[in-house]
């Protein structure tokens, strides 16, 4: 009777999915190649194998109703047989095709003049040094696919750091092929975002524009609400909500911009997907992003949500000092904060950098939640278990 | 590492426990007679057995770290043998053996001079008809135990319905016994509760005082907050916080109260575990009752929760049309109305008054929300599969 939804992924979006999906009593499947992944202790069936082997995704697929994904380095070839099998894929194939690359993503905007960063595509060093000369420095070269937090993107700030880049053995294989972007680096004065879903019918509601602090390019703060005007959240909301729009996307995205100097927003990067700058909303919204994701493929009602509370969500990641089992110390500190939420997720090994937990401070300034999540974030540590 | 929290019962409170509990990647074990209970569900692992079947208990003792109830049902005799062994048992066996039997809980809480109503243990037709003439008219005569929802709780207004109560079948055989009580019905002007959460050092931390519908003795609606004075909350609160350090309660306790038209407040019935009344926490409050449950018996730090919006709680009952597989009717006309969350608990089959999923609806007022409310209780429908 109720539909089941299938996720290609199972880690912490894939949990957060399973359990709003948990409060309705749906079912959820998901992919994914950890035995054990944090969905499946949230209640999901897993099929444990590789997300892009055509065999299990054929398999998910068969086994729900609406097939959506937590992580975009999906097989669009065979997400597009399986649309042609009548199974709903959502966001569709065509979209995350675009998406997925990010090259294809930052041509696809500009040619429906969304506002981008200046971007070429290069495919040798001596296209990335004249496109260099063109732009102009720092840039960064940016790897265009199956590439996340940070990874595969290298910024440079002069004549001689392009050089060292250029003679680093990472790249050599696979300059001549369409692996690598330049983009020219935005001197930001704020990083925000904003959750927008859109369902088949093209409705579309929005999430608030939050402030988020990157460090090594992952995400290490998000504030809810942006410290930024009325007027400015509207105008990057209707550039996010236009992105998806021109995108066709049905599900819930994660639309990354720079707030530059002059006032001007530029998008970075969407995320076809829940988001981890959305996270926060489980705790301070009406409606958190899993449950509005869920509504937007399966056709309920899409309703706009609303901020309760401010708050500030930080990120619980590994560290550089060991890889595998590991556990989380200080976590009674932290909830020993008014206001404080915490999840662990609930992933076997850390490594640097993983992404093992968040907290979500509410407070009622967001002043407050800052000065409580900096708190939290001192007392958390990741260590072996 | 992480402990295990056991769970005599997996019904919508076992859920929402285990839902509350895999946020902090926390296992949980059930014992529930239903095959793939609504915990199960939703992550838990579940032993199938009856509640009361030593052997499980004991099984389900041997898997966890700590035992805790979401029925009062339990047996004491193997939980205290539990406890004899070493395992925290919280609330304790001694605690829920007083809760258990509503004439002792009576008797315990007027021994402790906490207001209740006045009530007195009967054996016999003579000696209720005895009470009765001292107490007076409208009374109740309630079943002390394994009872709940207003399962056994008979009201009679006069001499003549006295009457035909005590030549029904259903009472004949078991007055001799131990089985019953009368109590004078309470002229009540509100129901109000509210939520006591006490760890075993002592500390307690309450929820906001809420008000209680009830329809033919089964919770219809919660409005948060309750529509009295401050002064009248905090004597509530006090009233609440007393009766629970002396019964020494770990975890989280609803205790149900009258408001007489005096403004006295009397203590109706208190419940050793999360509460009906309780459950629009999970979206209006900074933190669940569930997962200050948790907090509790687990030793984790106990703070304040804080009502971050006025909320209004419906249930989704079974009705009188029919027995067996459900589904809920007029879900998505409830999805379309702002800031309300629907839970399905996913139970396999509807009964009379069956509790089988509850609606929390967020305003910006409370008067907001109960329209909103009573908008999509009319909505909503439990009808065959």
């Amino acid at each position: 009777m109720n539909p089941t939804v299938g996720i290609v992924g199972g880690g912490q979006i894939g949990k957060m999915i399973t359990q709003a999906a948990s409060r309705l009593n749906l079912s959820v499947v998901v992919l994914d190649p950890t035995p054990n992944c944090p969905a499946a202790k949230a209640g999901a069936t897993q099929i444990q194998a590789d997300f892009k082997n055509p065999d299990a995704l054929r398999d998910l697929a068969s086994k729900c109703d609406v097939l959506t994904y937590e992580i975009e380095l999906g097989d669009t070839q065979t997400l597009r047989e399986i649309e042609s099998s009548g199974k709903k894929v959502y966001p569709s194939s065509d979209c995350l095709k675009i998406i997925q690359d990010k090259g294809t993503q930052k041509q696809f905007l500009a040619d429906h003049k969304i506002p981008v960063p200046e971007f070429a595509a290069v495919h040798s060093a001596d296209e990335i040094k004249s496109v260099t000369a063109k732009i102009g420095f720092p840039s960064l070269l940016k790897l265009r696919r199956d590439t996340y937090d940070g990874r595969g993107s290298f910024t440079f700030r002069n004549p001689r750091e392009l050089s060292d880049l250029l003679n680093a053995h990472t790249l050599n294989g696979s300059l001549s092929k369409d692996d690598y972007m330049l983009e020219r680096f935005v001197p930001f004065t704020k990083e925000i975002s904003v959750m927008i879903a859109r369902n088949a019918q093209g409705k579309t509601v929005h999430f608030p524009v939050v402030e988020n602090i990157h460090k090594d390019h992952i995400l290490v703060s998000t504030l809810a609400p942006a410290r930024i005007s009325p007027k400015l959240a509207a105008k990057a909301c209707a550039i996010a909500r236009k992105a998806v729009e021109k995108l066709k996307g049905v599900g819930i995205f994660g639309v990354e911009m720079f707030l530059d100097k002059k006032g001007g927003i530029l998008i970075n990067e969407i995320a076809p997907r829940p988001h981890n700058s959305g996270h926060y909303t489980i705790e301070a919204c009406t409606h958190s992003q899993f449950e509005i994701h869920l509504r937007a493929i399966l056709g309920l009602p899409l309703i706009e949500p609303r901020l309760l509370s401010p708050a500030v969500l930080i990120n619980i990641l590994g560290t550089r000092n060991f890889e595998g089992p590991s556990r989380v110390k200080g976590l009674e500190q932290a909830l020993s904060v008014p206001g404080a939420s915490v999840h662990i997720y609930g992933k076997e090994g850390s490594r640097v950098k993983r992404k093992l937990g968040h907290a979500t401070v509410l407070d009622k300034t967001l002043a407050g939640a800052m000065a409580k999540a900096e708190k939290i974030r001192k007392c958390l540590e990741v260590v072996p278990a």
